[in-house]
């Protein structure tokens, strides 16, 4: 294999077409210390572009980056994407053959609903290894713009939650980068987009030019925590900032975000890690939100800033001209650099292929036995049974006949959502219930997003008649819910419920499985009593038809938990998307299960069984803790960051299956109580082993403290098991907050006003364009 | 080629396959009145579906009717389309050779900006030709659910005045249909969508439960005057009712729409005229507007209030149970039957196809050289000059070079707009300067809509760097303004001001075009001195490139008028889209150029010319007219409209070419004044012949009344001339509005509050589904 590779190595120079590596064996390079391996990552890279020309070093501060090729430094494409498996515009399948596909696992919002960390990290550690093997052929890169980090975002996250999102973005990093001593990271990851990133285009605000105005608390306590946990403690190699701003001032030209809290509070200062804009805010900087008054001064604002990778050619284009205008110097521009190239040396580009074993795996790496089964436990750990009148599971007889319907029925593309590259195969319910052997009666219909006609219903008629058992698949898809659009209803959509309602009047036991990312009200399928079950199916991937229907007939038991709140179809009309805050307000319900007081179709975690479980807590914890003697245990652990001091020793909690059919468990533990700055959340998802950052709050300018007060650790929604505790003494700050700059907040910009702002910052020149 | 179809007839029956026509030769109805083409088509069609069960009769509700094989009546689909040529779902076009395309006209909108009755005519005339020779190869039907007669919907309609929409969709109606007493209809025309139709997916708002709140005033004022021509003056043959409610009631199930106003107070009581449901609007009664109670009372209601065809299955689907119920009495169906076959009759369906012309008509007739000419010249009067400093037209040498950039240089299918057909050829405008002796330096970008990245500039700036002249055709596309969608902001979109802005820094002469449908706020284009002309070119159909070139290098001279308000981008901001309302409000500047109190980028009928013109008017009118002696002459002349009446004789306008430049004019008239109640608009569009009804005012309870008060018309945006003159007397009411059931209006339903009505119609009942 290394062979094969050295061999193509010569071959590309000698055509003089695009080379993978540098070359470090006889290139003008080979004496440099950039191809030193035993030498520092930062001062390898310095040594790199010492040999830059002022020219060359901005060429390399887009995403597409041409390299330099008298130093035999070639192209590197920094844009890699995978969400759910290997994909995006960079990547390049083949037509058939080898590399003509990948493993595609569930989107991670259904993967989020398995609240299994290991998962994850196994999920993440396959899809780096298969794009490496990509990589390998010159089919991908190295660096991927991947987890989604912020809570809102669809399909593309694993939602809700601030402390879930955390675990799991830190648990996919770990799979994804290998361990932090590694030799060799095995991919980077980018957490993005940083921050305030929830609006695609809604009433006239598009992502490129929203302003996020978002409180110090609901930052520090709601927005932020994942991507502290990027930065902090999982050591990921990259962070995207993102189109809109927050409180003013656009993300990639923000030196608050990106200096003061990401590298100064959070200690991104690793020479290894940097920061890219997401495709093209750099340009955004400029024209929509008009912050910056030319040209070339968003470019240089975005650099000073902090922002080191521009994905676009924004900043090749205009820092010519604004290093000839004075307006940066090039201390900069080299800072940027040395993180990009430090950040290469840390995948093992400049070294010798032979020594890495990444570099060795080939198209047998991809797409393996085990890779598939993952993805398959992967969706039968995420499917969620939301209502269940004890039909489920269905008994199957040859005799059996049944009724299949719904859009999602034979969904092919649909199985994967976005960011989606090509699957190993795609199997649709159709399929699955094909392989069964029983009679399927299948229709077509009704036509769930685009088509407002009843042109297919009689042939659902018929068949329906025919079955006895009827399932219906459908939901919505990303015709209604892809990048760059944000719904207008959170109903079903199109005529679903009249067909669905009609359906039920047959009288048949009958299983609505609702399909896609965002929220869908449920609540006339909770609420027609000839409805037997509603499970929720998210984008499963390519296994996604045959998990869906092991769970159906009981070859598998669910155990997934609902890792959003399913909001009653009214709620877009009591929050505007553009309101950040999370508590309730005047005219506001609040947003997710910790905040919002109206009535929820489904709880965050809702999730039912085919047996029922009991659950105790062996605890022998005292009463009352004294918040002093828990500092003074933190501090004498040297502990760097006191929040993530343990509390004292796991809860132990046992849980009983108390059913006779065998089942997983979700151990959800919830912490409530009334501690801390009213008004206080109905409670909040905790690990069960507590540390004292699980048990602060945040107060209003951002800082996080831990309070006396009385706590209750509940297990599960409708709690097994519950138990008491009380904090006493004087309330101590775990974290202070660094407080942005005075002329930030409150700096007039109003909520919910779309349009171009007046004006850029310390200047009242508005651009001319 | 008579013989020839008799022969595929023989052939279609003897295979099983569908017939064409109904068998009046030989079949069972041979005997039947309905195949006497000497009686009246209405006692035809009560001879026909006499012979008819009732499960027959409902069978042929829908749209896709099954026919009734017994007596050969042949399966019919009622659902044609052609917008701006033959298209839509039942539209089959072959895949080469005769029938593989036909004409492709612009987009109503741009024909709009002709303002001329004739070219409108002529254009319907060639596209109902072509649509009979389609269906003489059954390839379309006879029925055309055109034209679209909502004063807002984008790119479909001729835009916003009630005036100029009346006028033309009385000249397309004149020629798809031909004249009121030809032997046979041309084809059928359908006025859409009746009424109260301008929302599709709006914060929330979607069309198919949307409740239009509409004042008497405005409806009679702007909503309705164009479907009251399609009814009353125009002779229609079909119209259709819409998705939306208008004041609480869905339209296809409001009998004071349907039967108070359309049929008894327009007077279309003729029995070959039918109204069919948009798709599938009879299901949408039921849900999600909630109107009726279950689906058989929806199906009834529709019926019962004078809906005849039902888009889709939900008539046929749930009217056996309606009467099996008792909601409806037979006679109501029969009614609505006679009318399908009494326009079937006057289509010739039942006659022998040797005595029609129409049935002769083979692919010769389709695409002619005429047809195409037509189709280039309804471009050319149609495209807007908006701004310019001179340089145009362009004068070139084989020397010149173009630079060539925007979205739509190169566009094909984005020419046509939506409901397009196969179009005989497609001619690009990158094609069009091809075919000139100059060289041509084309980039592709920058990537209007959904790109958000700069990766496409680069070439961009190079290819402008090696031009002389720079020319942007760019703007908006069905990508962000299709059927289904409304958009969420009416700025430039994507990253084109910036391309444009970098673009004008070249200090090269520049010519920017505007394309798509859909407002766009061309301020930045209209305030950069370095941009030198401004053109509007919409959606120009198959020869777009060709004449939008024409234009601009002066083979052709722009003499078109912009048929709309080009708002500013913030005026999303100012009026909701669920605000139905004209005048303007507390916080709405209002609508149209009659009404809105803000300063337009550009106002309605705004459009230069290559020259100047100068205008007098030739008059010999009085100072004063008396009411009581205009209506004294109006009643004397037995008119049945009195607002039909004239006003006297035609004003007479010398219009003079000042300049050097050959070149067409359009003489718009206005009428201004302050006459009737308060607030007044700023003018009306009008025609030189005023009529009585031209001069009047509609009150608050949408009766329209002849003022006294001083008027002064007004020739051109800035007026080239003008006459006052004075109405004295008491004021006359021209036409009596029949007021709305007293439950309709202020029935509780709010504005703006979308979601789910509780409760139906004379019930308390919510539906179950």
């Amino acid at each position: 294999m290394a062979t094969h590779r050295s061999a193509l190595f010569a071959a590309l120079f000698s055509t003089g077409a695009n080379a993978l590596f540098p070359d470090c064996v006889k290139g003008p390079l080979k004496n440099n210390t950039i191809c030193d391996a035993s030498a520092s990552p930062a001062d390898r890279a310095r040594a790199l572009i010492s040999l830059y020309t002022l020219e060359e070093k901005i060429n390399a501060t887009g995403s597409t980056a041409p390299g330099v090729p008298r130093l035999r430094i070639p192209p590197y494409e920094w844009w890699s994407e995978w969400l759910h498996g290997i994909a995006g515009p960079f990547t390049n399948f083949s037509d058939e053959g080898d590399y003509s596909y990948s493993t595609s696992f569930p989107q991670p919002i259904l993967m989020g609903a398995a609240f299994d960390d290991q998962l994850i990290t196994d999920v993440a550690t396959v899809i780096a290894t298969e794009a490496r093997a990509f990589n390998n052929a010159n089919r991908t890169g190295l660096d991927f713009w991947t987890p989604n980090t912020n809570p809102f975002r669809g399909q593309e996250t694993p939602r809700e939650d601030p402390y879930h999102l955390s675990s799991y973005v830190h648990a996919l990093i770990k799979g994804l980068q290998g361990g932090a001593t590694d030799p060799y990271k095995r991919v980077v990851a980018t957490c993005k987009h940083y921050a305030g990133y929830d609006i695609e285009s809604w009433n006239g605000n598009l992502r490129y030019q929203f302003d996020a105005q978002i409180s110090q608390q609901d930052l520090v306590e709601y927005y932020l925590p994942p991507f502290q946990k990027c930065a902090r403690d999982s050591n990921v190699g990259a962070f995207m900032c993102s189109y809109n701003s927050v409180n003013g001032v656009p993300t990639c030209a923000d030196p608050y975000l990106l200096q003061t809290i990401l590298r100064e509070h959070w200690g991104w200062t690793n020479e290894e890690q940097w920061v890219t804009s997401d495709c093209d805010a750099v340009q955004n900087i400029y024209l929509p939100h008009e912050w910056s008054a030319t040209r070339e001064q968003a470019a240089a604002d975005a650099l000073i800033a902090g922002t080191d990778v521009n994905c676009g050619t924004y900043m090749p284009n205009h820092l010519p001209a604004a290093f000839a205008q004075g307006l940066l110097n090039e201390t900069v521009l080299d800072q940027a650099l040395i993180r990009q190239y430090s950040s290469l040396v840390r995948l093992g580009y400049f070294d010798p292929p032979e020594n890495q074993p990444y570099r060795q795996l080939g198209f047998d790496a991809v797409a393996t036995n085990a890779s598939q089964q993952l993805a398959y436990k992967a969706v039968i750990e995420g499917i969620v049974l939301l209502k269940s009148d004890g039909f489920l599971p269905l008994s199957l007889s040859s005799s059996s006949s049944i009724g299949l319907f719904g859009d999602w029925a034979n969904a092919t593309d649909d199985l994967l959502g976005n960011y989606a590259g090509v699957p190993t195969y795609l199997h649709s319910p159709l399929w699955a219930v094909q392989q069964l052997n029983v009679t399927v009666n299948y229709a077509q219909g009704p036509g769930g997003q685009g088509d407002p006609t009843t042109n297919r219903w009689l042939s659902v008629w018929s068949a329906a008649s025919a079955s006895d058992v009827i399932i219906y698949i459908g939901g919505i898809n990303n015709d209604v819910e892809e990048e760059g659009m944000d719904r207008g209803t959170i109903a079903w959509t199109g005529a679903q419920l009249d067909v669905l309602g009609q359906l039920a009047q047959q009288g048949k036991p009958m299983v609505v499985v609702q399909m896609g990312g965002g929220h869908i009200d449920s609540s006339p399928i909770v609420n027609n009593p000839n409805i037997s079950a509603l499970l929720w199916g998210d984008y499963p991937g390519q296994d996604g038809g045959v998990a869906i229907m092991d769970i159906i007939i009981g070859k598998a038991a669910p155990a997934g938990r609902l890792p959003t709140t399913q909001y009653p179809a009214s709620y877009i009309n009591e929050v505007p998307m553009t309101d950040m805050a999370l508590r309730p307000g005047t005219n506001n319900p609040g947003r997710t299960y910790k905040w919002y007081n109206g009535t929820a179709v489904f709880e965050f975690g809702s999730g039912l069984h085919y047996t029922n479980f009991s659950a105790s807590i062996a605890s022998n914890m005292s009463a009352t803790y004294s918040i002093t003697d828990l500092m003074t245990t933190c501090r004498s652990s040297n502990a760097t960051y006191p929040d993530l001091c343990s509390f004292g020793a796991p809860f132990e909690v046992e849980v009983t299956n108390t059913g006779s059919t065998a089942s997983d468990y979700v151990t959800l533990a919830y912490l409530a109580g009334s501690f801390g700055p009213a008004p206080h959340p109905k409670k909040s998802l905790v690990a069960l082993n507590l540390t004292l950052g699980s048990l602060a709050r945040v107060d209003e300018r951002g800082n996080k403290v831990l309070y006396p007060g009385d706590y209750c650790l509940l297990i599960d929604n409708q709690p097994l098991a519950s138990v008491n505790f009380s904090l006493s003494g004087d309330q101590v700050v775990l974290d202070e907050w660094p407080q942005p700059p005075a002329n930030r907040t409150g700096d007039g910009v109003k909520d919910f006003e779309p349009g171009y702002f007046v004006g850029g910052h310390g200047s009242d020149q508005k651009p001319v364009y």
